[in-house]
């Protein structure tokens, strides 16, 4: 469509059908565009890369490189943190290494089982045996990874910390957030990079306008490795559902994702209202609640498991 | 549940089995508790009733007239707008001057074609005939409707203009909007009642928070008289895959609807800023544009069946 060439890629929502060469380079346009839209980042920032292995991940350390070529004052580094899944994390972590060293990117590997003495198959084991919670192991994992990273970063002095969400992971959060009505949870993380508190590393999304179908043939066009396995613990949950629904209506209507995107980012900008974020009395990383929900569960954990002996 | 008698009803997203008597009354009580909760009427109000002879709107007269029963200083009015949808339109006036007369209600009834000079079918044969908008049938009729009833309602010195809006419209609604990226509509309807201006008599919705299901099941438990034909129109737009969606939804997740309903109610809130509104310079009415919507259609249509003579 741009220049004759054999069209390798068809994108419903813009009526665009791009040869190799086009699609990858709109790609890299436009986490470019992304970045200085909502000036993600500053020329002399350490950037973390929070890489799983998986094919979101891969791609964003890909172009943040390209990027970063640019920037002589600019690093990066890569962090992936283990979460202890038996089964599946090891083929991504494997993963994860070869990529950071076929790009040469600095890698620092961290476990759940290291840093608070459980790997997420225990946890989920220990509660599910207590029946004390219905809370889904990607409530733990969620709680524990964000932590995990945040505390990398902060020690590893990253200025920001990157993360590989796209386009349907990002619409598929806002939708859950409607169907949960967990609004106030939409204006926790900020659009701009401005410090929310020194305690925390600002998260950037340069992949959040790229749906995931883009990047899996980005990736494939590119020939990058990657890890394509599903999490054990993702069946069943209202993400997927939320996936389908989106799914289905954007065959039906191209652009429904890029809207609900936008919808969040609106609803976003109308909360202002920053929440208020404090160090945690026991444990000192950054709290919204009186103490952190990863204290309130490792409490409850540490509790269970004393019993379980 | 609440007595031992036979169960008619059973409520997935609260676990109550009910029978014939406290299902009714719990319908009764819930739309009480909405009226309420948000102040939609004072003792005195004149209540205009939109009613289409369907069945939503029937359940709203009959449980409004038990409630005004016991506020001798307010009143009922019930209001038909006839959009002019031949095959369709004339069974729910049918229906809805039964029901009228038989709830003993003043009943005005007013017409598209009698206010602006075109049926909906008119409307919509012109625009088609045309291929100059590719608007639906729904958002003419969205627009006319809207603003006969304002204007019916307004003329009739009615207080407060009840509509039969459910909670599968309504949650519907708060969907469509995410999909559409249509945040600030979701702003327009203020939940209370406060006036907004004098040019537009306040909407109430006492069905807000009854299901569709429920709905259906009270009107026919009160062997209420009802016109449930689809409109013609209803094919293929996006409120049909909205309800398929929140239904699935629903079954799979009971209380989906309820929490859909919140967060567009979250997001009402937090949008604040009422929309200016002025009477429209062309036409008097109460307009948010520079020159209102219906004026702008009309504008067109005129020039358009011009055109075609």
């Amino acid at each position: 469509m741009k220049c004759g060439k054999q069209a390798v890629y068809y994108r419903p929502y813009s009526g665009e059908n791009l040869c190799k060469k086009h699609f990858l380079e709109s790609i890299e346009r436009k986490v470019a565009r992304t970045i200085a839209r909502h000036n993600m980042l500053r020329e002399t920032d350490r950037i973390g890369v929070g890489i799983s292995g998986g094919k979101d991940s891969t791609v964003l350390l890909y172009i943040l490189k390209k990027i970063e070529g640019r920037f002589p004052k600019s690093s990066l580094i890569a962090l992936t943190v283990d979460e202890g899944i038996s089964g599946y994390r090891e083929e991504g972590s494997k993963l994860a290494k070869q990529i950071t060293s076929k790009f040469e990117v600095e890698h620092v590997i961290a476990s759940f089982k290291e840093l608070y003495g459980y790997t997420l198959d225990e946890i989920v084991g220990i509660f599910e045996k207590s029946s004390e919670t219905s809370h889904s192991a990607c409530f733990f994992c969620g709680i524990l990874r964000r932590r995990s990273l945040n505390q990398l970063a902060r020690e590893l002095k990253v200025d920001k910390l990157a993360i590989g969400h796209n386009l349907d992971d990002e619409a598929q959060t806002v939708l859950m957030n409607i169907f949960r009505s967990d609004i106030i949870r939409m204006g926790r993380t900020n659009l701009d990079t401005k410090q929310i508190h020194d305690l925390f590393v600002n998260r950037i999304k340069p992949l959040r306008e790229i749906p995931e179908r883009e990047i899996a043939a980005y990736a494939y066009l590119r020939e990058l490795p990657f890890h394509s396995q599903t999490c054990p613990y993702a069946e069943g949950v209202l993400r997927n559902d939320v996936q389908l629904i989106l799914n289905e209506m954007e065959q039906k209507r191209p652009g429904t994702k890029h809207s609900t995107l936008r919808s969040g980012d609106k609803i976003k900008l109308l909360i202002h209202k920053k929440q208020e974020i404090h160090p945690c009395p026991v444990c000192q990383e950054p709290a919204t609640e009186t103490i952190c929900k990863f204290c309130q569960i490792m409490k409850q954990l540490h509790s269970l498991s004393t019993k379980n002996i």
